[in-house]
């Protein structure tokens, strides 16, 4: 409801968000910095609304018979917000990507054509119940130059609106205009339509949830998407691989979070270093509580193991549960991985350079590691600072999506007079 | 129809252009040089057909009653046959953008990460009845390593086919993967359907043709859309322009070639320089067969000049017709074109620094020019060689998209046993 008890419209939000773009975009980088440090002391200030915000919607949530992984990544404590505060903070340090000169040529007639980094313009984010994503939305775009419309999910509806009201009055404060970025209080399923349909009032649309709201959003959108979709990662552990390093690796990636994007879903082993390392491996496995389903081959070497179908490895698990395969080849490795795989990480053990730019130039990920975890898919893992999400898109950019990734370019063309013969 | 006379479905052409691509993505940047060189050489060696089937091709849409724009876009002759080739030989002249490195960091943990650019993977083009682009768009994208579906309009399937063979015997003589381009044969809607829905499958569309067939690709697509879309072109002549060097752009922006995107569809004019530049800038613009459009302020000071409206002011020409105001400030100026503008190319001709500073950092489109023509937003004259689009989309490519911007990255990250801590 705005001031007057009338229904605030998404296409009334849209017109507040094009004129916070067009205000941002040439908003100094000191002004930006200023605000967002000002955004961080208020939602540091605010931190007791949004706790007492933050336990009803946690009782709402479990009335709902939330699960407890939901209530979880909606929960805000005393240490998330200071995360919040902190990665706020570390955003106002970054530099400015807008203005920054990407390209640069003059032509055989004179004219200089320079390529510089601009805003996207008005960006829209799809979230569910994570509301920490309205603070680092908000201040990724902030800095960036784009404004921003978060539509959350409506069992963290409170926690988004205290936040929200912390960082806006720190950004009025410092004389940000209002639209630079708006929380849709109406958390219906017409505004988020809406949005989807708002081609030319929104430039890019960012879903951030589960498979099922992101494939509404693909099918329903005349607005460019880029998704943030889901990461069924692999570590192939070559003929070549240091078995230590190998095991090491393997259980990182599968154990140290393994709710995450970035864990390794499936591990494929080549069959002449299997019988050396699968039973090592797995036994560390297993003692971290990882159930492991596998082929054939697999069965024999690792006990207490059941048999793996294709559609175990097609499964992205999020859990303490891996996917195990034994290959000929790093090339079947690599058609497996192209089969199965979601393209977001993936990774190669191995001492063998050719294998290794093999892999690295075969395997079409966001990210493709040589003797390291996948675990490392991240903005802040990356030198980006904080992330908006990761990419598993090609187009416009790929993996973890930072302040450069926000931006577009355009081209200004300095001449004297030029006119095309 | 296929050898054994079934017909052809999208799914199949889909998974021959999928393993196109995986081939492309790693063949030498010789292979695919020489490949174009006998491309080229088969398109000249095919001429006679070519222009057999292009006049069948133009005597059917004659009895279809097409217009003469049409008509000659789709004719070819030798001259526009050595275009073609032409046009293919320069492409495998430019640098392989494929692998190029973007970027490279090494963290403190001594992960070594490369930007690296790869192809996007497999390309939709959907298009009329051009069909230059048929020989344009395999050529692009098979040096960018893209494997590229080709779905040309009805009216000119004789002509794409004849193009498409000639081109494909030269491929395929040189080793090429068969599906690293496929000419979509059946022309139906259902096929064009079926690409949109394609996600997974088709990693990029591009449609170029009419208004309708943009708007029905951007309402159906699920797949991500580049939009090669209207040109309303601006030109603001500042109360600081030179105006002889204005009149000069005004016409070449205007006449050169006024069926094109990039011409000139809008002059803004500031009030203190109207008096003395509208009326001979007018009278010229008027020899050249220009019908102008005015405010109230321009008819007073062109004779012949007729009421401008807002649809006027928001109408892409595509012909000698041009909008003119007069505007109070360059500040009302970029407000203008803001509102009206496609964000395609647009110009300010000044001697005042700052307020060109002000107008290309304010001006949100892909080309923004000072004291230049907008005619020279294109492929060749930024330097690209050739394009396969201009985007006036914001995501992933402005302006001119030539080889590189059919390129995507990934990121290479180099460990030495790195896990997540």
């Amino acid at each position: 409801m705005n001031v007057t008890g009338t229904k605030v419209t998404m296409d009334e939000i849209i017109q507040r968000a094009r004129r916070g773009a067009s205000a941002l975009a040439v908003t100094s980088s000191k002004a930006k910095d200023r605000a967002l440090f000002r955004m961080a002391k208020h939602l540091d200030l605010g931190r007791e609304e949004i706790k007492k915000a933050n336990a009803e919607d946690l009782e709402r949530a479990r009335e709902r018979g939330r699960n407890s992984a939901f209530l979880d990544r909606l929960k805000l404590d005393d240490a998330r917000i200071d995360g919040m505060c902190e990665m706020i903070c570390s955003v106002a340090g970054l530099q400015d990507p807008v203005g920054g000169l990407l390209g640069s040529v003059v032509m055989p007639n004179g004219l200089n054509i320079d390529k510089i980094r601009v805003p996207i313009g008005v960006i829209g984010i799809i979230y569910e119940a994570r509301p920490n994503v309205t603070a680092d939305c908000a201040a990724l775009c902030l800095k960036s130059g784009n404004a921003v419309i978060l539509r959350g999910g409506s069992d963290a509806v409170g926690s988004n609106t205290a936040i929200y009201e912390a960082i806006k009055k720190g950004s009025m404060k410092e004389g940000i205009d209002e639209g630079a970025f708006i929380l849709v209080e109406d958390t219906s399923r017409e505004m988020v339509d809406a949005m989807l349909k708002a081609s030319g009032g929104i430039d890019l649309i960012m879903p951030r949830g589960g498979e099922s709201l992101i494939k509404e959003v693909m099918e329903k959108s005349h607005v460019p998407v880029i998704k943030h979709y889901k990461g069924l990662c692999h570590i192939y552990v070559d003929e070549a691989a240091n078995i230590q390093m190998a095991s090491d690796i393997c259980i990182n990636a599968k154990v140290q979070r393994p709710g995450v994007c970035n864990a390794m879903e499936t591990m494929l082993v080549h069959k002449k270093i299997a019988a050396n390392f699968l039973p090592v491996a797995a036994e560390r496995l297993q003692q971290h509580g990882v159930k492991i389903k596998g082929c054939p081959g697999t069965l024999e070497l690792v006990p207490g193991a059941v048999p793996a179908s294709d559609e175990d490895y097609a499964t992205e698990w999020l859990d303490l549960v891996l996917s195990v395969k034994i290959v000929d080849s790093a090339d079947e490795a690599i058609r497996h991985i192209a089969r199965f795989g979601s393209g977001h990480s993936d990774a190669i053990v191995t001492d063998n350079n050719d294998t290794a730019n093999e892999f690295t130039s075969r395997v079409d990920s966001a990210a493709v590691y040589v003797n390291a975890s996948t675990r490392f898919t991240d903005g802040g893992e990356f030198g980006k600072g904080a992330e908006v999400g990761i990419s598993t898109d090609k187009i416009h950019a790929r993996g973890p999506m930072g302040i450069e990734e926000l931006c577009t370019y355009k081209y200004v063309v300095h001449g004297t007079g030029q006119v095309r013969g």
